[in-house]
């Protein structure tokens, strides 16, 4: 007997069919529906087995199901809510797969009554990945990684429990916090990690002696660049969903900047060691409590 | 019969220890001779196969050898090439694995007479690794890399061609620039995003709530932060070596983060988009042309 007798996804790309083949590989659910704006798509989708049947219509989409995982573009949430409301029925669970939280907050406030929005519990998958769309989704994706959950006041201990439920069946580590936390730790973990690394290779690309520079970058600058490669559309979304928290990370790593510069300019050989040191220690440890699980 | 008969590796750690193994894996040199201040690593490294046998003095070691590479810390540059220059033969050839170039032209400068000078080609192999000691030593480190020789305005052809050979040997790719280019380069693609990654990492450790940030970092912060696990004493040195060229570049970029901050403040969201894809497709086309060798 199946957990689930039936899963909407909408919007079948990378995470939602994701979790998709997660939640068949646990033989978690009955039906599997997809419910998108393109049919093309789609039914892509339905041929490589990520869902069992597409749907364009909500009402036939929503009728019977569990739960609905909201995973299309972050700018289409607003559009995607309104036409939740309508026809969301008394039983169903609504989730999503949005990297920032207060903003779909606010969405779900606006557009849903009280009762609706005691259904809802907004969620986080941190699975980031270069790759897109349906074909890249995996079902171990969500494997070990971590699914936060942020839910809303109204939020009920049931709708919850069958979210966590759902994303501990795909394999992820499920915790909880408010949307405004969530918010501010992301920010600094990584949203300004983004933008530091795509205006790094924004500001070498733009220079003359461009691929001069780039000829002679290794694997450091491989590495601490490779966020720069991620998706423009969704993060110049995440950069302004989030942009007051981003903006006082931005300034608090300026002030850092600018103290490593005074220490640099003043030859202090031995604060410069210090903070080198301060930094790789607290990397190790990091790294350890991450191998510890 | 081998390239060289002697080859003198001064400071046999990570990069002269792999350099041993891989002019050993070339069947390029009858001897290879460590030299260095502590005896017990020198005898660590014999008893390892790294080198043949394990000097203390310098008229010993230099004795019918071809090629010195020095590979000490750059904090002991001075003496090294101080003694150097007593003990120097008059067809031996010189090179070093300093990570900057301008200082260390500088102390050969001073140090050396013309004369033998000519026999002296500084370089930089571009090897990165966390690890350290002669124990990490592999004579595949260099196997695909760059080595960028900075030949001095007395270098003669002959010297470089040597070294150049060695290097080869060694599996890496040779070019040349200036000591004056390579400090530049060096301090965007490489020394800067150091810095950068450094300062993030000591600003997050610093925080009240470090803990909480890093329960929440995940594979995109562990890559971007990878080179702040790097050597503290070294990058200190590296720092203060190319000072000018780095205070520069930080200059550069905070300016950048600083029109990417108007950009957010505004929200800008189609000249947001615009960079992150600029940056995208500067990352993309380079990881083309290195996957084109």
């Amino acid at each position: 007997m199946s957990t689930f007798s039936k899963v909407v996804i909408c919007g079948v790309g990378l995470i939602g069919g994701s979790c998709a083949r997660a939640l068949r590989r646990a033989g978690a659910v009955k039906t599997l529906t997809g419910l998108g704006r393109s049919a093309a798509s789609l039914e892509r989708a339905r041929a490589l087995g990520v869902i069992d049947e597409a749907a364009t219509d909500w009402a036939q989409a929503l009728d019977g199901a569990d739960l609905v995982l909201l995973a299309a573009p972050v700018g289409a949430t607003d559009a995607l809510v309104t036409e939740l409301a309508q026809h969301l029925p008394p039983h169903t669970v609504v989730t999503d797969a949005g990297s920032t939280k207060s903003d779909v907050a606010a969405v779900f406030a606006a557009r849903l009554s009280p009762e609706q929005r005691a259904r809802v519990v907004p969620a986080h998958p941190i699975a980031g990945a270069e790759k897109s769309g349906v074909e890249a989704a995996s079902a171990s994706l969500f494997d070990g990684r971590r699914v936060v959950l942020t839910p809303l006041p109204e939020s009920s201990p049931e709708a919850i429990e069958r979210v966590t439920r759902a994303f501990a069946l795909c394999g992820a580590h499920v915790s909880s916090m408010s949307p405004k936390a969530h918010d501010e730790t992301f920010a600094a973990v990584s949203h300004l990690p983004h933008l530091l690394a795509f205006a790094l290779v924004d500001e070498f690309a733009s220079r003359a002696n461009a691929s001069e520079l780039f000829r002679y970058a290794g694997s450091g600058f491989r590495d601490f660049t490779r966020i720069a490669s991620s998706h423009p559309e969704m993060w110049r979304d995440i950069a302004l969903a989030n942009r007051g928290n981003l903006l006082e990370e931005l300034d608090r790593y300026s002030a850092a900047l600018s103290r490593l510069r005074s220490l640099l300019e003043a030859q202090d050989a031995t604060a410069l060691e210090a903070l080198f040191q301060h930094a790789k220690d607290a990397r190790s440890a990091w790294l350890d409590t991450l191998a510890a699980g």
